[in-house]
């Protein structure tokens, strides 16, 4: 017996090797637990069905994020049967759209046995693709030029769900067929009202043969994840059947896919399921998981005995009712702030702090997070539109938004209007990630697109844009690049004329062009800068390339002072955002200082006490917004 | 026409009057698209309902977060009819508990009419509640002393879901009790078949009455969406049926709600429903909304038409099917940070840091959130197991957590037992709000519980501990709390013996019992403390009451030093958490310096913009954890 953790979600291997995840010790508690079973029997309708050893046991389990959990017989081989049928009736919809798949298969369940014929009276339709009939008409849909091509196409869809190159048992192909009376009864009926429109026989053969795919647990789990992840295999991350039709394949393993306990299985266990005569069962919770459990000794009903009492058990335990979804609340608003809290990395005056301290509650910061749909952008929605009154700028910001529906792109490009015709502005930051939000916007604004997608990489650029709207609404407008006087410095405040006149000439002015470096991170800390005229900004590099902004100096300001103070080397970059006139004060000089001019040493100090205090409360409100 | 934005979770009701929500909006469209639509019939099998106008025409969504959106003729009465039968099955299910229920209603799809009898051969079982046989078995069901007390609960029951209280509209009662030969003769067959064991009348009286509750559209929507919510109406809180039944009700109309369109109902619209002949209909996203629609035309098959297309276009735009779930990814875990980046506000000396610097990445914090439940709890422990080896302290914080069910409780429990069986500790902050978390661990850790399950109020006393263990591991234990000599202040750095000498004077040494207030906020500031003995720690009060701590000194610090930068008021309060030795330097003392000892003043300094530089530092280290 194998009992392992497969480790692909694991990056780092050498942990879990001592510690078993709980998951896998709870799928091991189950399988002691049921193991003991002796109820059900093989499948003895071929005698290779018979050749199976009742004893054989193995549960798997994969999640969409592609961990997954084994134990027992979770490698055997066994072959797929009747758990084919969901699977071929994915590439049925895919070859042939809904519309025709749906006019040769109906998909109402019908109480009966798996074999039952259940044509629908009149159009001889079968009543759904889970029951023979319905298989076989299904696997007539299935396109290709050959026989073996139409089966390659089949055999190469299913390898994509299991994540590796699946092929035919052909012994029981073989004995599948010699004793297939019935399902050749059932195609030359299909035959018959039309439903089939060629020769039935290479249908009913192609059936048999996707039917004798050889699997594991372990394969069937992950293609039952697969289809609760929405057609992408969560291991290979590769496409195994287009998303919009994976609604359809668990709507007739749902209603259907336990043929005459189909009503009981969801009622009780509630997830969309499969089970082949071979012994095994699959089970999904769209968007969180999938299940598969081999045993093969089976019920009256042909499902395997323990593969339902573990999915019974499974389900209970672990509230996998597909019914029983807890409400999400507003969590698709992961944090709401207005730019009085948070504001933007571009160190203002205290004039313009004056400002943005009323000013900047009228710009709200929505931080998203999970999947926006239509549940959730309501949330979303409803609060803007509660909070229409307060809110003058909206910034969006999608860095923790996983996907974004059409509904979803819907309400907020509805939002997005309402707010251009009041004259106000969105703003939507960290949105590249999320094609179909742009996609959706430009077909749907037009002409009005760049006007109003207004999609800037971060929210520190975005607050800052709002803060300046709003700055330049409030203060008379001074587009004034002239240097200011030496009097003006952050750091000179108090200074008398004669404390100016004594410390000109340690001073030394210096320019800088636009774009010019004027501190390297690793550099020694030997100069202070006061800065006379224009702009300078922070930069750290970001560990995936880039480089985040910290701060943004403008004239009068102080830069560079960690060399007065710990003269440790420089460690960030500091960057000349327009032309630059700055004054520069060595370290040499400012220690003189403390000889020559004290009393100037003192205010100097004090002042960049002051500024250092200044940045601290900043920080610190911009922290309690996280708290 | 009615169009109305509902504004019961709306607490600004001043917003969105001019500006309807595009939720509402979208609404009103459908209206718009629909209500030409001319199709179907209105019943006539009784007189009653043949009045009925067929240009009603009513649509109403409510969230499970409690807000309701209708337009048209959403407040216009109309009776209930079949849409009572799941509501009537959830309590028999509460009355009895499932397997007695069950033994007498199967749930079984039938494909078959709604007043099809389809009766289990056999037993007599009626096949599903939805059809009227199982239906009338279901009112059969509900416990009273009396045929009114059994009436009054029904009503009752359905009032809490509608959260208002609802009545029987008799004239439509008499109308069907008049006319219903065949829910009598029905009534006589289960009587028959020992499925009703009583006289059968008062059973089919009943349910007669159940059909006859008036309601709206919105009531309708209201009652829905209490179904998605887990039982709990989402408008008034209250709890309308056990949650554990919500899913059974709802398994019921998923397989069998639409009668034989159930198969093509779920898998077209996909979302449990259930419709009633006088022109209602509802259906169920579970977690997320209820919809209603009334527009009395019927199909053939007694399902209202526009009701039907509304559903239809709604589940379409809006990717509103149940098996279409996108996957939640890992956002169970809203962040992840370790003790090295996100420190307690316990002020470390530059000993400590350094020793935190290195240990302090041995303390993980996970920030979990939304719903705890089997998949996203397997993402946590997932997580947690993979990084073992890394991990002596791991602190869970499920402060933004909103339910956890005993699925996670028992992935938890067992990561807790991991860590204990290695020496390794977890802390849990945050979690008052979930007893069930609290119980479930107090019933399997038993005597263990308390040495285990250590729960803290918030992560910074968390943290603190953490590194307080750390701490204590590498650094000699010194439990010494005599006074530092003065030339250990952080602020006295590079003081010579006889700097030392010349302030002691200007120093007044004083003393503060434990839990003392050192300042009040509000307070002028006028003294800088150097802490000689014991720890302080400084506070804010919260808004919701209690108060935060924003920081914790010990002996060497400083602290009250905005005193000598910006001499505004006190902002904190701060308090001894010891017994408390201090040096107090006066403001005036502090400004006399500069004349008698200019040289010590520029120490003083120098030193005091290393310790605020350090503290920029601290924060911008926490505050990048966030980014």
């Amino acid at each position: 017996m194998i009992t392992q953790l497969n480790t692909d979600r694991t990056l780092n291997s050498k942990a879990p090797a001592a510690q078993p995840s709980p998951v896998l010790e709870y799928l091991q508690q189950l399988h002691t637990e049921f193991a003991p079973v002796k109820d059900g029997k093989v499948a003895t309708y071929i005698p290779e069905l018979a050749k199976a050893n009742p004893d054989w046991f193995g549960i798997s389990l994969v999640t969409t994020n592609g961990t997954s959990y084994e134990v027992g017989d979770s490698r055997q081989q066994f072959t797929i049967q009747s758990i084919s049928k969901p699977f071929v009736y994915g590439l049925a919809l895919e070859d042939h759209g809904r519309p025709h798949v749906i006019s040769k298969v109906g998909m109402e369940p019908t109480g009966d046995a798996f074999n039952s014929i259940s044509l629908e009276p009149g159009t001889g339709r079968p009543r759904n693709p889970m029951i023979n009939a319905g298989a076989i008409a299904t696997s007539s849909l299935v396109v290709g030029k050959t026989a073996q091509g139409r089966l390659r196409r089949v055999v190469e869809m299913m390898s994509r769900y299991a994540g590796r190159d699946l092929s035919l048992d052909n012994e029981v192909y073989r004995s599948e067929s010699e004793t297939g009376h019935r399902n050749r009864a059932i195609g030359h009926m299909l035959r018959n009202f039309d439903i089939l429109t060629t020769d039935p026989i290479p249908s009913v053969e192609l059936y048999f043969k996707q039917c004798s795919v050889s699997v594991t647990a372990h394969d069937l789990a992950v293609m039952a994840a697969t289809l609760a992840n929405r057609g992408v295999n969560p291991i290979t991350k590769q496409q195994a059947i287009r998303g919009e039709y994976v609604e359809s394949v668990l709507s007739v393993m749902g209603s259907c896919g336990m043929y005459d306990y189909a009503g009981e299985w969801i009622y009780t266990i509630g997830m969309p399921a499969k089970s082949g005569v071979a012994g095994g069962i699959i089970a999904v919770l769209p968007g969180q998981l999938g299940v598969a459990v081999f045993s093969p000794p089976l019920d009256a009903r042909g499902n395997s005995v323990r593969g339902i009492k573990v999915c019974d058990a499974l389900s209970r335990h672990c509230d996998l009712h597909i019914l029983n979804r807890p409400n999400p609340g507003e969590t698709a608003i992961r944090l709401k702030c207005t730019g009085a809290e948070l504001s933007s990395n571009r160190i203002r005056t205290p004039e313009e702090s004056q400002v943005l301290h009323q000013g900047g509650s009228r710009i709200h910061l929505y931080q998203l997070q999970g999947n926006l749909h239509f549940a959730t952008a309501e949330t979303i929605v409803h609060d803007v539109m509660s909070n229409l009154d307060g809110i003058q700028h909206l910034i969006l910001d999608f860095k923790k938004v996983l996907t974004v529906n059409e509904s979803a792109c819907r309400l907020l490009h509805e939002v997005l209007l309402k707010f251009a015709a009041l004259d106000r502005i969105i703003l939507f930051t960290h949105a590249d990630h999320l094609p179909l939000l742009r996609r959706y916007m430009k077909v749907k604004l037009g002409t009005r697109y760049s006007e109003l997608f207004r999609s800037v990489p971060e929210n520190d650029l975005a607050l800052e844009w709002s803060e300046n709207r709003i700055i330049e609404s409030s203060l008379p407008t001074r587009k004034d690049d002239r240097p200011v006087t030496r009097g003006h410095y952050e750091l000179f405040k108090n200074f008398s004329a004669n404390d100016l006149i004594a410390i000109a000439p340690l001073l030394q002015r210096r320019t800088y062009q636009q774009g010019e470096t004027i501190i390297n991170a690793g550099d020694d800390a030997d100069e202070l800068y006061f800065l006379a005229r224009g702009g300078v900004s922070v930069f750290v590099p970001l560990e995936g390339g880039g480089r985040k902004r910290l701060a943004t100096f403008t004239r009068g300001m102080v830069f560079g002072e960690m060399a007065v103070i710990d003269r440790a080397p420089r460690s960030a970059m500091i960057v000349a955002d327009t032309e630059v006139t700055c004054d520069v004060l060595s370290t040499a000089n400012f220690d003189g200082l403390g000889t020559t001019h004290p009393e100037l040493k003192i205010k100097l100090l004090e002042n960049l006490c002051l500024v250092l205090c200044r940045r601290l409360r900043m920080v610190n409100r911009k922290l309690s917004v996280f708290d």
